[in-house]
């Protein structure tokens, strides 16, 4: 018996995360997009919260092309995922790929922590969506020369993630086993002791 | 005349972010941390959330060493930073440092995006932290060297930032001009028109 939407999202939300903010439980990574559209305003607010992530020098590397559906840009980040993930992201809504700019502005100097603020950014960016009842999919399993060229990214810029941005469907659409095994299984994190630590790997104990 | 803590949030928090969750804006970097101890419930919490990041394959890949005041551990994060950093980041409660794993566990094969995934990670923790009234502060200017010897923080791992994790004072506990200048001027963030494109470099115009 195929699981719908609902109970999904009762899977993936299973897990009891006691005191802490509802939204960092509540998004996960769904792969089954409807055919509804993002609308602009909507668009607009996952970015405004992306712009207020830190960064180092407050140097704000990060940017992002952003295609929508029928345009070139989504078609061009669709054609640069591997085909696994084209088979299921192309029918996102929106295709968004996120870089960094690789040296400080103000000196030109290598701004190592470009793609650590990228991160932050694009962690805002998917949470932000998840508060709106949009879902988003990161994806690092795209060809970045192919993206490169496709998008005319100067060399400057590192990569981050294309992100598949827009309304949860029903895991059927899928209509491959292996995803809609993914799309419905819990998901599983490490224990705290696992990545806490007091001194190297000696959990702190929480 | 010496601005108040409150009246520096509301400078921080002046600027209109209309539709966007409130905690986006809520957080930012103070450096003025207050002597109170951050509760073990609380750093839980804060790592709770951390736990919940996205990451390539779901790998995981960040670690964190914490160190609260009165530790080993907490000298020996002080005593990586840059003096500058030192000077206020000292006083902080908890100092913690996010390292990422540069190698996936199921093949061994580099993991391109391990600092991506801890700025993730790191962007949860920060934003839960705010969440439970705490401020958080980020450093990039820190000796990698130093830090991986004292803390004896295998080669296998990256470096990410030092976070400072506390209760916000007052600023005038900076007592040094530049410092006080920081903690009371305006945030600033790019236009979205600055980082937010249709394609390389123009504008979506959101």
């Amino acid at each position: 018996m195929m699981k719908t939407a609902r109970e999904v999202n009762e899977i993936k939300r299973a897990h009891v995360v006691d005191g802490v903010l509802p939204i960092f439980h509540h998004r996960w990574s769904a792969r089954a997009f409807a055919d509804r559209e993002v609308s602009r305003e909507d668009l607009r607010r996952v970015f405004e919260a992306a712009r207020w992530a830190p960064s180092s020098y407050n140097e704000q590397p990060w940017r992002y092309i952003v295609g929508t559906r029928g345009t070139e840009t989504h078609k061009k980040v669709a054609d640069s995922l591997v085909p696994f993930n084209r088979s299921w992201a192309q029918r996102a809504p929106v295709l968004i790929l996120g870089v960094a700019k690789a040296r400080f502005s103000h000196d030109n100097s290598p701004n190592s922590y470009a793609v650590f603020d990228l991160g932050a950014a694009s962690a805002y960016l998917v949470l932000q969506a998840a508060a709106l009842g949009l879902t988003t999919h990161q994806m690092a399993g795209f060809d970045r020369e192919k993206a490169r060229k496709l998008l005319v990214i100067p060399e400057a810029y590192d990569f981050g993630s294309v992100i598949a941005l827009g309304y949860q469907d029903e895991p059927e659409r899928l209509a491959n086993e292996e995803l809609i095994k993914r799309e419905t299984q819990p998901r599983e994190r490490k224990a705290l002791d696992k990545f806490v630590f007091g001194e190297w790997e000696k959990p702190l104990g929480l």
